[in-house]
């Protein structure tokens, strides 16, 4: 059962508390990063410094973090009680103490965000002889489903991302690198005032054909399917678009049809989305489109998966045809999904992504940009 | 002792291995990014899958990675062997299979990266009952010398810098936000080949006196001191460069002055390396100026630190007059320092920074842009 979202940062971390409680795990421990600012409303990169939100099962969370932080922290953070080292210290020992401090020596179970550094964990199991492991399951419950406010700025950070589709599809982009076009799609995306997401995909021709691709010196040539998959953030919050162009010329024999099968299967796919069905079904009707129209074996990755504070992040829309199992969980509304069916030949790729909200009765999109492969 | 620099891939993972025998330690497990690339020649971001490169003490290095990342690994490393898994099969249990398969399931020490993520380190600490630990020291032993190719890669990215750093002086910056100003340096730097490393930061007017601010949306005014600190990447190997501007009008009162004392410590700093002198020689070198200069307490981080395949990598040049004990390593040819002597005040910093490289007789400067706070 996911507990309705809330924008009050004190009320989500009593509900991690309670969510404690009922994994019988003592304590929450959270390094810098997405799921610290989920609960305590602080945001700053991951560094190499200890900073971290102990949220105990009962009672107040504390901070543990290097004194140079004490203002941001005050400034960003309901979290009243800072524990705080300086560079003289060793932190390991300051630690050692804080978890002392607040009663957490004796803990049995602790969980920590699984993107912690190594060294964080290490030092933990020092300092505290519990069972450690990660807590991904206990914050999704509480992360996937967003709140109006998160929802406003994925839905502001989406419509940037469309005007800057707008924007690129209309470069004269053959000649081009793969880089350049990445730097005119980031350049437009700060200049509407937006974040970088940090991993803008610019595949030309057979770069195409490579999921996992991201950007390289490849020079776009006439006739190249360029598939252009970029987002950005709002107050941390993200969008995750994916379009496919051929600047000039034509494309590669079978594209049309393929590009024209993944339309399909996209647009089936959201209009299978709604409360009720699971996140297995949703895939099972994008990748048997695919797999009906002759391209078994070519759709190389999940239909889809949840948005917002992470770029890829659960619930992932994958069936038991693509993996063992598949995910079975229902879809609610107030989750949001980016939905990417594709087909990947040997030269070239095709993959389309819009992002969609989950509401009361089926999905509003939230990115609306161009999606036909002609440039303009 | 560190051993000679080499280009050789091979070869430095055959000294990663006589480090590992040395520290009695069974194997050095690096998850995705620099180490893994310094060793093996992949380099990928870091993601959510298990992909593992296994260095026991003697014999053959394997990777550990999903199946579709086995044509990029084939094409990038020299490591031949692969243990894959694929999204049918769950990963611990074939991570199980895999150390078992190399002999290493009753390993009695195991180094790992100290940015590994906590939940592999879980995993891997589910696998082997092993005693785990940061493979931070034998890496930075290899690492923080470097080869001419490195120095070749840290060079062109420095001298990238240099000239994104000249057309930005000249920008009609007042009037524009932070943020649009960390656009226009990103959208240079791409544009001149190099990559972005990820953390531009410009801080203007009192932001400037936060030594941790990255960018916002505050607009840069007439009189702003404004800290641009940004550098890029080549294959991997980045440069750090910091300039303050004043773009119009007048400064604050007092930064002049502060300027010059930075100024003058900086020189003295990068006048003071070169081989036998310990890292905290050159701290105490600038902090002595900064200090005696009337401004203690405002000089608010190390002088500088290492850099290569790491943005701030060991070795630090920090004292004890900073630290606790400070650093006592010796400074030794083919390390590569970031400069960095600063002054904050309540409402303004200024902050200069330069690359270095350590050569026989002292230090080869590797970033050369116009360092006056005239913006022109």
């Amino acid at each position: 059962m996911v507990p309705d979202p809330t924008d009050d940062r004190q009320e989500r971390t009593e509900r991690a508390q309670a969510q404690l409680r009922e994994r019988d795990a003592d304590a929450l421990v959270l390094s810098k990063g997405i799921d610290q600012y989920y609960l305590s409303g602080f945001l700053t990169p991951p560094q190499k410094r200890h900073l971290f939100l102990i949220v105990p099962a009962s009672g107040e969370p504390v901070f543990f973090a290097p004194e140079p932080y004490r203002r941001q922290l005050e400034e960003s953070s309901w979290v009243e009680t800072l524990y705080t080292w300086d560079d003289t210290e060793d932190p390991v020992a300051r630690l050692r103490e804080t978890v002392a401090a607040i009663g957490l020596e004796d803990a049995d179970r602790i969980l920590v965000n699984q993107g912690m550094w190594g060294m964080y964990v290490l030092d933990l199991l020092n300092v505290v002889d519990a069972e450690f492991d990660v807590a991904t399951d206990l914050l999704m419950t509480l992360r996937r489903r967003k709140s109006e406010s998160e929802i406003d700025h994925i839905r502001e950070a989406c419509s940037i991302t469309d005007a800057v589709s707008e924007e690129v599809r209309s470069l004269d982009a053959v000649g081009m690198t793969e880089n350049e076009l990445a730097a005119e799609i980031e350049y437009r995306v700060r200049k509407h005032g937006a974040g970088d997401r940090g991993s803008t995909q610019v595949a030309s021709g057979p770069n195409s054909a490579h999921p996992p691709h991201a950007c390289s010196d490849r020079t776009i040539e006439a006739g190249d399917p360029v598939v252009l998959d970029f987002g950005c953030s709002v107050e941390g919050y993200l969008s995750d678009q994916s379009r496919v162009v051929v600047y000039e010329g034509d494309p590669p024999a079978g594209f049309v049809d393929a590009f024209e099968t993944a339309r399909e299967a996209r647009e089936a796919a959201i209009d299978a989305i709604e409360p009720g069905v699971t996140a297995a079904d949703v895939d099972d009707v994008a990748r048997s489109i695919i797999e009906d129209a002759g391209y078994e074996g070519q759709f190389l990755h999940v239909t889809g998966h949840g948005l917002g504070l992470g770029i890829h992040e659960p619930p992932y829309l994958m069936s038991g045809s693509y993996m063992d199992g598949g995910n079975e969980l229902t879809i609610e509304p107030g989750m949001v999904f980016a939905v990417e069916p594709a087909i990947y030949d040997d030269e070239w790729g095709v993959r389309v992504e819009d992002d969609v909200l989950v509401t009361e009765d089926g999905t509003e999109r939230l990115t609306h940009s161009d999606h036909s492969w002609q440039a303009l």
